[in-house]
């Protein structure tokens, strides 16, 4: 038999993969790798939608290898478990993320950063170290690493699973930072799947919160819907110019070049601008303005495996949920050329267990 | 009388004094405040001469108000002292540095962050909130709130006057961002004036230091001298990429526009580029890679005076003093001329005390 998606590993899988640069989905029959000793195979009920799937189907960061499932915001159920996993038990409900493997042995790894280990490897277009290509959650089943994987709390619903990937990037940032504290005040930048969930892990801090924006269209959505305190249109030089001084954070979440300038104005003393979208060209940073306040922009990218377990278990705590769409498979083209708009609020998600169908 | 310099306060003064653009300076009648209660008057012994003073009576950042008295890095002796004053009596050593006033009610003012109080008074070329001018340290004597003074150390030389910016500097960031653990490894680009204060204070917290520079020329100085214990030609991609990853934070004294992504690749994961110099024009910002470390770019701006106190403190207990050219107050243009062509090791000091004659 010829060597193909479907015979490469030894257990039938099924998916949806974009296999060229136009971006579209279609069914794709493929294959897993059987259980290890230590991994976690688990049904997939629930994918989200993330800016980064986009990225990938349509090849814009210029590393993607066809065909890509893509999907690194699942939750699923476990069906089997190798006989040296210790967490993890047939029927829990886990959680997988942009991850699935890193080298564990260099200081970030030691350090529970995996999402800051060179050697790490995607859940989805990447590669495992003996060259198999790694396939996400668009599909119905996976198989997984027991370390990379987080017990989903009972109270949480499954389709949160936004949380992680939307839902790290900005809650590790704002602890990392300590732009957690009670009574702060922090702005959010750009109102989309990150942003939302900027603004909720905030506010469940009990920081006050500012969602700053390029227009005024969606200051209701951002005060009335998501809980914000108050809201700040960036283009209007008057506004920015009152609330100059008055941030002790913020998390810029917008992946396309903006100003930076008229943020690090609305700093405080100490303040700190740290960027969780990642702009393709470098931004201009004025230097004065961060000498004259100590100010400082920072980068942060998803979170550690152990951070992960820590923002889920704090999410079922405090009924902290992304704001989704849910929709079935059969919809997820339709989904990314509105995910392309900003026509969502703010996150899809795929009902992979109920309407991912082989026929 | 005619309103002049000479008259404008009760007590005569002099020292000397840029007219205009030209940069040249000359001597200078003028005149000073009587003492008030909470003032100290002292007679100048030593000042440094600092970049700013170049920028400053060359009207460089646009904000010269001539004639001025340049100077900032002041130690001299207590000669009078107002009736309020509770720190200092006759005769005592004394340091002022780059500030005279604040507005002593703002948060930055209570935390003791002087330096970042939006209403600070600058030493040289500032206006007092009764639009008086400043006169800075290139001068016979002067009158400063107590506030402003620090004590100086009995054992620490008082031509170590650079330490009350250059100094503090270098100093206050390695304090605030936390670069100063036993063990760290730590990056100081540029040696000059604040840079070969970093490295000190640097090898003096126990860390491994590493001077970046743009050419071989200063590496002998860098480790037989000032005790760096490697050096790196940032212009050399080879090294560059050799050291990759192994910096827990950087100094960077340049103030001339440079290229910061070289820096940013030096730096481990959580690694901080901390910028004490500020070039005129906007720094390109990459964020890519700011993310995949959760590092950061910050700026620092001298220090306040309670944590200039603190330092002039440690820098007698460990023996740390700048490396200075004592020269007469007339060498003064043929100094600022050398300070130019950077042609001096590392910072020149006025002999203000014994070489300021008014013939």
């Amino acid at each position: 038999m010829e060597k193909s998606h479907e015979n490469e590993h030894p257990v039938k899988a099924f998916g949806w993969a974009a296999r060229d640069t136009s971006g579209v989905l279609s069914p794709f029959n493929f294959s897993r790798r059987v259980t290890g000793e230590k991994d976690v195979q688990l049904k997939v009920m629930y994918c989200g939608i993330c800016h980064t799937d986009l990225h990938q189907i349509k090849n814009e960061w210029g590393n993607s290898k066809y065909p890509i499932v893509p999907g690194h915001e699942i939750v699923g159920v476990v069906t089997e478990v190798g006989n040296k996993v210790e967490k993890f038990k047939v029927g829990d409900k886990i959680g997988v993320g942009y991850l699935v493997e890193s080298c564990r042995e260099c200081e970030n790894c030691a350090n529970d950063l995996e999402n800051y280990c060179p050697g790490q490897i995607l859940t989805a277009n990447g590669t495992y170290s003996n060259g198999a290509t790694t396939y996400g959650g668009y599909s119905d089943l996976m198989v997984v690493d027991e370390h990379f994987v987080v017990r989903w709390p009972e109270n949480l619903p499954m389709e949160a699973a936004p949380l992680l990937c939307a839902g790290i990037t900005t809650y590790s940032p704002l602890k990392y930072f300590g732009l957690d504290k009670p009574g702060m005040h922090i702005g959010v930048v750009g109102l989309g799947g990150l942003g939302h969930m900027a603004v909720k892990f905030a506010k469940a801090f009990k920081t006050k919160v500012t969602v700053i924006s390029t227009s005024l269209s969606k200051k209701d959505e951002a005060i009335e819907r998501l809980g914000a305190d108050s809201f700040l249109v960036s283009r209007d030089p008057d506004q920015m110019q009152a609330a100059a001084g008055s941030l002790d954070g913020i998390i810029d979440t917008v992946s396309a070049v903006h100003p930076v300038l008229p943020l690090i104005n609305l700093l405080k003393t100490n303040g700190k601008l740290v960027m969780v979208g990642a702009p393709e060209k470098p931004l201009e940073l004025p230097v004065f303005p961060l000498l004259s306040g100590r100010k400082l922009v920072a980068g942060s990218a998803i979170g550690g495996v152990k951070e992960i377990q820590e923002m889920v278990n704090f999410a079922a705590e405090h009924d902290i949920t992304p704001d989704v769409e849910i929709v079935p498979m059969d919809y997820a083209n339709t989904a990314l050329e509105r995910l392309v708009k900003s026509d969502v609020k703010y996150r899809f998600v795929l009902d992979i267990g109920n309407t991912l169908n082989k026929s």
